[in-house]
């Protein structure tokens, strides 16, 4: 594949033009009107070390990777603005298959008001995709840390868990389901997460004293928030919200069901600590977000050594944290 | 090497910190002070593509993927900001060169008040390092894209051409030099350029039409200039300005001088075009930058075919772009 032919094409493929985009590809750099504080983050997947190619489709992995980049700006509880593109082609990349690539982060873009507003193009080894994604809050104050839980709090999580594990040991073998629309719901989990932008600046809005997205799974992620913050996240496994098939799945890995959903990641949901008498307002103004997600309140913040524990787990639960 | 440990190690390698940033690492994401237009590229090295690693130190691995990726910022007449860096790390990656990669890029960015304020870091086959690199502007018209040349415009180049390619066929042995100093000179204009950030603003602030800098070759990226505007860039061979021992190794590389300046690419000078009124004052104000770098005057603009052509080329010198 020509590179030069493929750059050619990309603003037929990817709707970058946005109002606040005043220049776009073409030139040495994207030019965007800002809004007060640009929040961002970057995410990047490689093919065997985060995916699989022979696992997922080409317009799968596009979606996927944006959405865990995305799903960083819903834990800030920032609106979504551009994203930046650095995508490494292996030797043999056909151009349908890249194309495929653009056109599942161009559909997410569209879906969330984001303009892919520029990037880079490379050979590599092996199929790279990263994501430099940046959103925008007229103050700070709008936006959420990891670090502002207070003993008191509320932790809650929004949607369900363990939906992309099990999709994952689905997809790999690993497990299989008789059902197969719950299937095909748990392999979605894994295949095509949906990051929780307008759930986030409603949590945001609505005084959500602490945030994070859960990348690495709830055990690691829920202590990042409880070091940061200088408390202890209690949380319990049994009150987790499972994703439809997940216990069945965990019980053919041999694990606990509640273990499978703290401890398998890449489920892009938000946990959330929010002071008690938020309760009701935080759940009533989810309910009333474009993709209605559900909350679930799965523990508590209390003073103590600064990290998460479950109060019900036979044993650790911790993953593997890439980002800083 | 332990990816957690290095996380966090981050913040004593990277001084992140700015008055612009009001969160750094540790969190979903960082959060910047915005100014009116974010001015946004990215760049990515792949060890075996852009480079090889054992032709370069870690340190100036990381001093070159960053300083090309500022380059783009030059180019727009953007004042710099801040950095994003997304790293692949191979398998045996040692600690001590991941360091040295990370104080190389670190020390370029201070040099130029730019704060490297988040990222990620992942496992790679190969050393990968991506950096999405943002500047600001007041206001779109302080920045120079490559879309406004007219005809009539003098085309003028920054420093001295020539000088990267001929460092690399100096660490390829494909030619030597009698004189060490000038040998190691040509090997530091490709092992560490600099890129062009005052000098760039100055341009843009002189009344500079189109600007784009030099990572392709002149040939090449005059051409995205010619095409960019509607019209013709016609340059001389005869006039680029070579860096000291640019003649003797094209000689032995069997080349031109004038095609090697004009064809290797990776220098990261900049090509602007001027109303030839501003060509004393410019020269004033460049002579007055930091780096106090020459302009020198390499041809004019024309109506005609959108493009670039040298008067005095016996061959074609494009090269290959991978940005968009």
């Amino acid at each position: 594949m020509d590179e030069l032919e493929l750059i050619a094409e990309l603003p037929r493929l990817l709707a970058g033009s946005s109002p606040r985009v005043a220049r776009w590809m073409g030139d040495d750099a994207a030019v965007v009107r800002a809004r007060g504080y640009a929040v961002t983050s970057v995410d990047t997947m490689v093919d065997g070390v985060h995916f699989r190619s022979g696992e997922l489709s080409f317009e799968e992995i596009g979606h996927r990777a944006l959405a865990t980049a995305l799903s960083d700006l819903a834990a800030m509880a920032a609106e979504p603005g551009e994203a930046y593109l650095a995508l490494g082609l292996p030797p043999g990349s056909d151009r349908g298959g890249v194309e495929s690539l653009l056109a599942g982060a161009q559909s997410l873009a569209a879906t969330h008001g984001v303009a892919i507003a520029g990037g880079d193009i490379t050979r590599a080894p092996v199929l790279i995709v990263s994501f430099t994604v940046v959103g925008w809050a007229e103050d700070p104050g709008e936006l959420v840390g990891r670090d502002g839980a207070r003993p008191g709090d509320l932790v809650g999580v929004t949607g369900t868990l363990g939906g992309s594990g099990a999709g994952l040991a689905l997809i790999e073998g690993r497990a299989r389901l008789a059902d197969p629309a719950v299937a095909a719901a748990l392999r979605e989990r894994y295949a095509r997460p949906q990051p929780r932008l307008a759930a986030g600046r409603a949590l945001g809005a609505a005084g959500a004293t602490a945030m994070v997205d859960l990348s690495d799974g709830l055990a690691t992620d829920a202590a990042h928030v409880g070091r940061a913050s200088g408390v202890t996240l209690e949380l319990s496994l049994a009150r987790l919200p499972l994703a439809d098939g997940v216990r069945e799945v965990a019980v053919q890995l041999g694990l606990e069901p509640g273990a499978l959903a703290a401890g398998a990641g890449d489920d892009y949901e938000l946990c959330v600590c929010v002071p008690p008498l938020g309760r009701s307002s935080i759940e009533a103004k989810l309910a009333s977000t474009n993709d209605a997600v559900r909350i679930t309140w799965i523990g508590r913040v209390l003073a103590g050594e600064p990290g998460a524990r479950f109060t019900d787990a036979r044993a650790s639960l911790t993953g593997f944290e890439h980002s800083f």
